[in-house]
Order: structure tokens, then C-alpha cells, then sequence
């Protein structure tokens, strides 16, 4: 019996059907360490996931954890089956925070293919999937869209039937989920360490965090790992030709949602990540800055709770001009992530 | 709007003003998730917060975490508004721990400002405050007060009157606080490491505790994000000429204390800092050794518990000769910190 | 008073005597922080450990941590008293876990001396123990024996009696301890991510778990330490003439266990440890990959529960033939670790 029996060696392009549903290995629960985690690994100060009494004073009867926990920890199961054979990671869409994770709560994921599509050089394809993260109560916690480019076992194999799937640019406001609660008529703005709401944000405003982090391979490997990330390009210098560390996307996302809290302390909660693209590959030594630009406002009808829709932009230096994109049209240079999501902020 | 009406760029001398109240954000709670990150980047070993029964036999109604945890997660609070424009920490006294800080306490700082001093150069000057941080049922865990060299906003703006705050050189025996219910009286020194009570310390005497540390940038990072310490050196490469990352201060007093173990395994709980002086910067690839020098023993009413007065110094490498100062009276090489401290021992 | 009468030196050759029962320093309680970092520093995915919901559906009544957590922190506390004036760690045998450590749960270890045999060179001998692990209930947790050559004080000492144990070669699948309540008859290998069972493994078989993880020392040092393992090479720069830090052997134990995931996603809990041997040392910058080997498969009597006997081999660098020792018959290069273990998998 060879050992290729028993190690799993991901999916390629061709063992990818629609409507194919993968139900993850593994569930895991999620404890007041991951909380403590992040937070000795991002910069993070948001009141709510900081503080229990804070959380119970919006309303929340339990003490959520960053949203983005959940979300690594769900997306992390889908490495192994949809990504470990990626080329690349090619974009998010229509992501929604359903019910709060809390510690006690044990997340588990499945996967439905919702779009195929063979590139040209027959090598490659695109692969879509809509993943939905659940709780021990079968409660939906987090579902998402997200494409990736994944190798074909063989240039050999017959092309599939092209399926792209219609996604939105922008979850709909009213689609957003509102933890049950909440409620910011008594939102205490010193405590949270700002007192900008929402009517203090304008469309088009951005917003420059300031602040920097230097990245370390100790510090992403640690990140990736607790959310049961796979990718080799993380953690295993042989992975790549150039014998660096990759750091995982998320990594970034996190870092920047984190960064952000300087100017932005009152957006408490992640309620939606409309799109997202990795621009640029981050290492360690790299100092990771980020910026914010106000896409939209909306009121929503918890008491005293609105949504800002941001667009959140990690760069690596520091850029105070926040240039998302040069004269033509292409991601500036040091850009690392451009990242669309709606926050919940007391209004 | 410009994006400076959002930041928080922090309180410049010319901000404060005696009698000036501040309350600092972030509240936090605090965990066992905080414990076990402790102990993952000191070597504590210390019996009450290493073990809940060991806590019970002593009489502890609940599990205390180490004191420098609640420390750390309280001054991180005042940084953003205290010490983020500052020049140097200039000093600490009067700390005092009051009700222990248990997993499941949510903590939140405020600040008086006590003193003010303008610098001759017209460019700096000095602020006092004490800060005291409180539990969710508004109890007083830990307070102290604590001078930093602040930059002025502009060197042309008036000094204000000169308040030098009076403050103890040590905190008096009867104003050192025993947690309630210790009891020492059924001590178990096997489990606790080692057989030194109070009446085996003589005071003058010196403890190499012998063991070094070397620093990694992503330890000293990941205890600073930890406390939600916010002061960008210690996380930017950018932020310093040098392009090291400086290790917070706090750091290395746990570190020390932790170092402690060997030799003061017995001094169990840390029940106020007297004084401290960050005398020299520390950087990842430095190896932290200690030690100690018995100042003062007292017999303390609570059942079988003393208190031994600590100097407990840090060193780059290890100094056995244990010298503090050389001829000329300044702090010899390699001495980083000079730390004054009280803690609860068996008699 | 010299300082030397209060810090602990350790033992050496002269202080063991047949017989001789230490109880090691210093309780601790685990935490649910202790996995969380355990999984932050190990890429480990077992579904018991990770998930409360599987370790229930599994029949277990609480959420045991890994068994190696429970190892290493036991192990820890014998560092002090046995080995840290060790030449070496010579080896393991009869390691078994018995009743599984869950969060909450304090442990204390004794060791009592089994074995004694000083070297021809007059200069160190070999000190073998039994050490065992309690909760706080007084139930054993784990027992191990293991051997050490220890530095003499002095080469003059005269030899004690030689007494050699005698140790078993692999723990009988007759004393097994399964966990209380332990069945895998409705085992759910889609979350626990493999589809073998036991008759799919065949004595003989090797299987390469392919992925690989880069050490760094900050890593190694954060676990090695929450386990309150004092071994001085491990942290300290100047304690070894290269200037490297020493990965703790345990820390390449966990890393080739957490990669046997791929291939042996099912090999759920360790029962025993029947032997071990640390190879070569491991530092930063190593890339450490895993093989293993199928030693025996036997039937249990606990429903659907096996046991696989596995020798788990950790390697620098990925060795895809899978070679153990040369034609010489001593290790082949790369070899970090041979482990010989059980693991309990459905049947």
C-alpha cells in the first residue's frame, strides 16, 4: 500500500463538479484563547470583542469574538479540499456575519461549487464556491463566495462546462445581518475611545490609520496555524523558489481591520465583507500600514445602529497621499490589500 | 474632512492640566487565555497564579492572574493618551494591588494629572499622573502614579505653573494590601519550589537568579499587543533612526520578575511597585539575566504572611558580581532595569 | 548569605539514590489558553482535540486538551530536579496516558529514581526515573519512565551501586488505558477528515505526511516555556558555545505529530509512548517534515476503538524514501526524532 493512499493531496481542477458539495474536515471550537491570541497578534482595541461589559451594555448576551476569527477559523477548513493546489486567490464576494461566535462555540464548514471555468492555457482553472460556516446549533455563523485559480491535475483533461456564477458587488444593506440585540442607544464613546458616529463619516472621506506594524515569520505562522490553514507557502521555506514565507492573506486583512481602529473605533463590528483583493504578496520585515476611504452610509433599523461600507487598504510603508491606484488604473505601488466590508457603527 | 479630525494623535504637553481627569478606552477583559500567553513569553513559575489549587490552599476564593498582567493591561490603556507623544518614561511610584484581577474581570483606567513641569528647553516637559484601574464591579485593582517627559505641541506655547506632585519613596508596610483570605499558614514549599521564608532573607542580601532569556522581536511584540500598548516603537521598524524595535519597558519587568523564580519562588504575589527605572533600552538578540537585593522584610498581620522589600535589577548578560552602580555613582553597563518592589511571602 | 543558598542548581549524579521519590515543582492548571496556543504553535487538526462536539460525539464527558499538552507540562516540572544538569536525554519507555487532562484540571508530577549507573569516565552517569502525573483528584494522568546522563560534582564522588531497570520494550495493548467511555462506533470520519480505519493500515506501511514547518526560535522558546520547561539551552543564546538556541525535543514531538495529521487523521488520542529517541538536535531555521512507520494494529476492547503502534519519525528536510538508518545501521542524516507510540483509531 503506498503512503499516496492515505495522505490527502487536495483537489485539483478536474475533481471540481457545480453543484459538488464538500462538507470540511475539521470542526473546531473556538475559546477565550483564540480571543487572546488575536489580540497579542493584531493591535486590536475594538470595545466590544475587548470587553465583556461592553458587549453586554450594546446588548449582546454573550461576548462575541472578532468576526474575523470566525471567519479564518471557518475559512481555514477549506484550504485542504478547495486551495492547497491554488495558483491564486482571486477574489471574495457576498460574505455575511450571520450569528455572533462566542467561545464555546464550535464551528464547522461545507462548501458547494457554484462556477467553473478552464483558462485558455488549459492548465488552470477558476473554481467558485459558496461557503457557510455553522455552529454546533446548525445556526449559520458566516457564509461567503470566494474564487481561486487551481491547477489541472492534467492539461489532458476535457475542459468542464463554463458556469460563472452571478454574485453581487455589494451585500445590500438591508441584507445585513444585525446581531440580535444590539442595540447602541447607550453607546458609551469614551469607553469605545472615539467619539466619531455615523453621520460624522461623509462619502469619499479616507482615513490614514497612521500606525505601522512590522511583520514577523514567528507571528503570521502562529496566526495561520490556529485557524488550521495548510498552505504550505506559509510556514515551509522550501515552498517557494525564494525560500520566503508567504504570509497568509488574512493575515493582512486582520492586521489592517486592526490598524484601523485609530479613526474608526466606533465601526465595532464586521457585518459584511463585500469584495476583497490580495494585491500584493506580504513578508516577513515588511511594515504593514492602512487607510480607510467611506463608500457609503446607511441607517439600519437596530436602535441606534448604522452601517459605514468601507474600503479598507493595507499598504506596505507607510502611504499618506492613500493612493489606491496610479494614472493607469493599476494598484499603486506598496499596495497590499483593497478590502470592501460594511461595519456596524453607532449612529 | 481631513483625516487628522479622525486619528487620535494623543495628548501633547500642552494638553494637560492639573486636576485633568482622563478616561482611557479601551475597557478589557481579562482571561485565562491572557495566562497561558504569560506563560508562553515569561518563564513564571510562581505557585499561586501556576496552579488554582495551590491559589485555593492559600485561602484565594479564585484564581488570581499574575499582578504584572493586570498592570500591563491597565497602563496600556493610558499609553494613547498619556505617553504616545512622550519622550521617556520617567518614572513609577505608589503602585499598589488591590482586589486580585481574576479571568472573567473587565478592566478600565483613568488618569488624573497631578503634576506639570515645563522643561528649560522650551521643547518638553514633565507630566504626573496617577492612574488607577478599576473592575467591573468598580473596585480598585491596581493604581499608581507615574511620570513621563512629554513633547510640548509647539516650543512657543506658555509653560504652565510648576505642580512637582509629593510622592512616597516606598509604600509604607501598613498600606500594602493583602488579598482577602491569605493565608500562608498551611504553605506548601515542595509545591511552590523551594523552602525560603521571609526570616531566611536578610536584608542586603543579593540573589543572582541566574538564568537568561535572549530576546525575539516577535515575543516582546506579541506581550506589548497583548496589553493593547499602542507606542509605535515597539512595533515599527520605521519609527526609530535605528530601525530596531525597542522592547517595552513593561516587558522586561516581567521578565525579571519571571527570571525571579529561582531563588524568590516564594515571593508569590507582587503587592506594590515602590519605584522603577527603565535605565537603558533592551532589543531582540539582547539575552535578560536578574537579580535581586533583599531591602526590607516586615511581618504583615494577615496568617503567616510577610513582605519582602525587593530591588530587582535586569541585566544584558549576566552580571554575577551584581553591581547597580559604578564608582561614579550612574548605573553600571548592562543594567536595564531598576525595579523597587513589595511582595507576599510565607513566614 | 550567599546567594548560591537560595537559587536551585539542580541535581547532579551524587544527589540520586535508588528509591529516592522527588514531588517536582510547581502545580499548574490547564487551560483552554494552553490549547489555543498549542494550536498557534503546532499545526495540529485532530478532531477530538480541536472540537468539544466531536470529542462528545466520541462518548468523551469533557473536552480533553492533546495528550502531548498534558506531556509536556508534566514533563516540565521534572526538568529542574532531574535533568537540567544533563548531558543528555538518553530515552523514554512505558509512557502512558490514563485519564485524560481536561481545562480546569492542575497537575503535579513526582519522580521516583529507578535506576542508577555511573559511566566509565567517572564523569557522569545515567539516572533512570519514574515519574508520574497527577490531577488534582489524585488520579494519574500520565507515568513515563525515562533516562538521563547526568554531569557528577565531582569525578572523585565514588559510584553507587549500578541498578539497571528493567524497562519494557512497548507497552502491552492489554494495559491500554482507554479513555472512560471512549466509542468510535459512530465515528465521523468526514469531520475528522480521513476515511481509514484500522484494517486499512498494514504492518509495514510507511506513510510521508509531506507538508513541512520552518522552526523559528521565537516559536520554540514560547512553547517550550509554557510548559515551564527551565533547560537553559533552550532560551539562552550564551549557553551554548555555537550561539544557538536548542529546540526542546518535545517541541519536534508535538511538530511531527500535529503533521502526521495527513495520513493519520484518525490516529485521534496517544495511549502510550513505547520508546524515543532525540536523533540530532533541531534549531531555527530548520525545515522539519514526518514520516511513519505501522509497527502493529490490534483490536481494543472499547467499542470501535483499534490502536495502531506507529513509529513517527521526524526528519530535517523532507526524506520522500522514507529511510531510517543507513547500511551502516545508524541513523540516517536528517533524522531529528524516532518515536514508537501508540494511537487509539475507530475500527
Amino acid at each position: 500500500m503506498s503512503s499516496a493512499a492515505k495522505t490527502n493531496a487536495g483537489n485539483f481542477f478536474e475533481d471540481f463538479s457545480v453543484g459538488q458539495v464538500i462538507e470540511h474536515a475539521t470542526p473546531r471550537t473556538v475559546t477565550e484563547g483564540d480571543r487572546a491570541l488575536y489580540g497579542a497578534i493584531y493591535p486590536t482595541r475594538f470595545a466590544v470583542p475587548s470587553s465583556a461589559e461592553f458587549a453586554a451594555s450594546v446588548g449582546l448576551s454573550a461576548h462575541p469574538v472578532e468576526e474575523l476569527i470566525g471567519f479564518h477559523v471557518a475559512f481555514g477548513k477549506t484550504v485542504p479540499d478547495v486551495s492547497i493546489n491554488a495558483v491564486a486567490n482571486l477574489g471574495y464576494a457576498e460574505c455575511r456575519f450571520h450569528v455572533p461566535v462566542v467561545p464555546g462555540d464550535t464551528l464547522r464548514t461545507s462548501s458547494e461549487v457554484i462556477g467553473l471555468k478552464q483558462n485558455s492555457n488549459g492548465r488552470t482553472g477558476v473554481v467558485w464556491v459558496r461557503s457557510t460556516a455553522t455552529n454546533q446549533r446548525g445556526e449559520v455563523a458566516i457564509d461567503w463566495a470566494r474564487w481561486v485559480m487551481v491547477h489541472k491535475r492534467s492539461a489532458d483533461s476535457p475542459a468542464p462546462e463554463t458556469v460563472v456564477p452571478s454574485l453581487a458587488d455589494v451585500v445590500a444593506p438591508e441584507d445585513l445581518v444585525v446581531p440580535a440585540g444590539l442595540d447602541f442607544s447607550s453607546y458609551d464613546d469614551v469607553a469605545a475611545g472615539e467619539p466619531h458616529r455615523l453621520g460624522d463619516y461623509e462619502v469619499g472621506e479616507r482615513i490614514d490609520h497612521v500606525d505601522g506594524v512590522t511583520l514577523t515569520d514567528a507571528e503570521h505562522m502562529m496566526a495561520t496555524r490556529l485557524w488550521q490553514n495548510t498552505a504550505k507557502v506559509h510556514f515551509n521555506t522550501d515552498a517557494r523558489p525564494d525560500g520566503r514565507r508567504l504570509v497568509y492573506g488574512g493575515h493582512v486583512i486582520s492586521l489592517a481591520r486592526a490598524l484601523s481602529f485609530n479613526g474608526l473605533a466606533n465601526a465595532q463590528l464586521v457585518a459584511a465583507i463585500n469584495a476583497g483583493a490580495h494585491v500584493a504578496p506580504a513578508f516577513a520585515g515588511d511594515t504593514v500600514h492602512a487607510w480607510s476611504e467611506v463608500l457609503d452610509t446607511v441607517t439600519l433599523d437596530a436602535p441606534g445602529v448604522g452601517a459605514l461600507r468601507l474600503r479598507l487598504v493595507a499598504t506596505r510603508g507607510r502611504d499618506e497621499s492613500m493612493t489606491l491606484r496610479g494614472d493607469d488604473g493599476t494598484y499603486a505601488d506598496g499596495v497590499l490589500l483593497d478590502l470592501d466590508l460594511w461595519a456596524l457603527v453607532p449612529r
